[in-house]
C-alpha cells in the first residue's frame, strides 16, 4: 500500500552497476512535482559522480509512465519568475540525463504526456510496452509544450513533431517506434525483459568507451561535420589508448574473449 | 470557366479565422509566376498582421497542386541579377510561411514539383491525396532544385532527399508519408475532410499558445540544446502567464471544459 | 586468384565518366588499412580534379563490403599521436567523398562494419543487397565508433543511431533502409543493375548542375534556414545562367529533348 511516506523516487542498484530509478507517485500518474524534480536531480548528480554506475533505467510505478508537470502545484502561485524557474529546473534535470556518462534507458508503459513524453525523448534509449501512448498535450490546456518540443524535435521528423505539438493528440507505441521516439516496442509483460536485453549489452562493454562515446555523440551533433570529425578523431584516439580498448582489440586479433577487470 | 480575369490566388475566410488560399492557375499547373509570388506574399503579410487569423490552408485548383516556377517567364530575360532576385523573392515568401504566427497546412493533390514540392515542405503540416506525387525535377532540365533542397533536407532523411534531388524522380504519396514530407495521406475525396480535422483541432486551442509555440519551435531547431532549453523555458513561462493558459490549467484541475473567449 | 600483387583498390572508368572504385582486399574483408586509405584518398583527389568524372561507385570485392580499420595494423604501434593521425587521415578521406563535385554511390553486399558502415553513411547514395548487414561494432572491443558516429548520426534518427553505437549489434538491410542509412535494397544478384539505374539517371543530367547542387546541399545543411536560402538563391541563379540550364529550360518550353554537348 502506498502512503505519503513512500519515497517519490525509488532507487535500486544491482551488483553490475545497473541503477533503476522508479517514479513512484502512481496515484498522480508520476507527475513531475518540484519534489520529484529535486529527487531526480539529486540521484542524477550522484550517479554522475559514481564510477561504479554503468547504466540507468528510468521506470515508473503503476499504470502510467509520467503525466508531465504537477498542474495543481503549478497553478497555485503563478508568476513569470516562478514559471521560468520551474521550467529551467526541469530542463536542467532533462539535460543531466544527456550529460550523464552512462546510457539512460526509459522503460515506458501507459501514458507519457507533456514533460513525461519529453523525459522519454531525453533518454538515450527507450523501450515501450505496446499499450504505451505518447502526447504533448499541454496545448489542449492552452499551454504549448515548449520545453518538450526541444526533445521531441530532436527525435522525430519535423512535421510529425509539429503535428503532435499543435494537436495535442496521442500517438501509439508503434507510431512512436516508426517516428524515432522509442527504440523498441514489446508486449506489456515483456517490457522488463526487453530493457534487460539492452542493459546486458551495455554492461558487457567497458565503461570508459561508453562514457567517451556518449559525450562525443551529443557534442558532435551540435557542430558542423568537419569540427565533428576533429572532435571524434581525438576522442577515439583517447579511447584507443585506454587499457580496455588495447586489450579488446588484441583479444579480437588473438580470437579470444577480452579480459576486462 | 477560367478567364484571365480570374484572380491568381483565391482567399476564403470563415467565421473561425480559417483562411484558405487557393492557387488558382490550374491551366498552368498553378505555377509560381512572379505575379503569383506577389499575391502569396501580399496575403501572407496581411495574415501575419491579422489577430483574427487562426490557421491557413494552402490549397490548389485543378488537377495539380503546384509545378514550381513559371519556366516560360523565367526563361524570357535571363540574367544573374534577375535570377537572384527571383529566387530571393520566392525564398522570402517561403520563409513567411514559417514565420507566420498561425499554423499553415498544405492540402495536396496531383503533382507537387520543384518549388511546388518546396511549398509543401515549408508548410508546418501537409495532407496529401493518395494520388499526389512529389518531385524536385529541375535537375531534369539541368537546374538543380537548390532552394527546394533547403526545405526538403529539413523534412526528409538526408540520403532520401539527395536521391530525389539528383534523380528528379517522383515519389508517391505513401513514400512522402514514410519519409516525413507529409503528415497524412487519404483517398482523394477525403482530402478536404482530413484537412478540416487538423483545422478543427487547431482552432480549438488558444491562438496565443500556438503563436508562441510555433515561433519557439523553429527558433530552437537552429540552436544547441542548452540554448534551446533556455529559450523554451522563457517562452513557456510567458505562455503560462497568459489568461488562456491559467484558465485552461485551472479548468483541467476543476475537471471542466476551459472557458476561452 | 588474388595475390599480394593485386592492387588494393581497383579503378574502372567507362566512356560516360562513371568511375568504379572497388575495394580489393577480400581476404581481409576489405579493411581500411593505411595503404587502403592512401589509395582511396589518391583516387578521390584525382577524381575531384577530373572534369570528365560524372559519378563514382564505391564497390567491394568478395563477400564483405568493408570491415572498418585494419585492427592488426592499428594495434601494432599504439600511441595517442599515431591514433589521432590515423583517425584524422580516415576522416579526411570520408570528407573528400562529401566534397567531391560528383555523386558517390555505395554498392554494399555482406557486412559493413565500423568505418565500413561509416563509409556507407558518407556516400551520397547507397544501394544494398538484401543480405547486407550493418554495425558499428567497435564498442564490442572497447572502442566506441566515434568517427563512424559522425556519419551515422547524420543519417539515422538519433535513438536508433545511439542504439547501434552502444550495443554494437547488426541491423539488416531492410532496417538500414527504414532508418535512412541506404536508399534501396535489392536481391543480391540485382545489386549492380540497381546501382546502374541510379548511375544512368545521374549521367543523364548536366555535370555542372550536380556539382553546384551537391556542394550547396551539404553547405546549407550546416546553417540556419535564412542563410541557407540566401546561399541557395545565389547558387541556383548561377546554375540557371549556365548554358546547359538555359538550353534545358528552353527545350522544356519547346517540348523537345535538351541538346547537351
Amino acid at each position: 500500500m502506498l502512503t505519503t511516506d513512500d519515497p517519490l523516487l525509488l532507487r535500486h542498484d544491482d551488483a553490475r552497476g545497473v541503477i533503476t530509478l522508479t517514479l513512484n507517485r502512481p496515484q498522480a500518474f508520476n507527475s513531475l512535482s518540484e519534489a520529484m524534480l529535486v529527487a531526480l536531480q539529486t540521484e542524477l548528480d550522484a550517479i554522475a559522480a559514481d564510477p561504479k554506475a554503468r547504466v540507468v533505467v528510468i521506470a515508473a510505478a503503476g499504470k502510467a509512465f509520467c503525466a508531465g508537470h504537477d498542474l495543481k502545484e503549478m497553478r497555485a502561485a503563478p508568476s513569470q519568475a516562478y514559471y521560468e524557474g520551474l521550467f529551467a529546473q526541469c530542463g536542467r534535470m532533462m539535460l543531466s540525463i544527456q550529460r550523464l556518462p552512462v546510457p539512460v534507458i526509459a522503460q515506458v508503459q501507459g501514458i507519457a504526456t507533456a514533460a513525461g513524453c519529453q523525459l522519454v525523448g531525453m533518454c538515450d534509449l527507450a523501450v515501450a510496452a505496446d499499450d504505451a501512448r505518447f502526447a504533448v498535450s499541454g496545448v489542449n490546456l492552452g499551454l504549448f509544450c515548449a520545453t518538450p518540443s526541444v526533445a521531441l524535435s530532436r527525435n522525430l521528423p519535423r512535421k510529425q513533431a509539429f503535428e503532435m505539438l499543435v494537436t495535442g493528440a496521442f500517438i501509439s507505441a508503434s507510431q512512436a517506434l516508426e517516428r524515432g521516439l522509442v527504440n523498441r516496442v514489446v508486449p506489456h509483460d515483456r517490457l522488463p525483459a526487453e530493457v534487460e536485453s539492452l542493459v546486458a549489452s551495455i554492461v558487457a562493454k567497458p565503461r570508459v568507451a561508453l562514457a567517451m562515446g556518449k559525450g562525443l555523440f551529443y557534442r558532435q551533433l551540435e557542430t558542423g561535420i568537419a569540427a565533428a570529425y576533429d572532435d571524434a578523431a581525438k576522442t577515439m584516439a583517447c579511447n584507443m589508448m585506454d587499457a580496455s580498448a588495447l586489450e579488446g582489440v588484441q583479444a579480437f586479433i588473438d580470437k579470444r574473449p577480452p579480459q576486462w577487470g
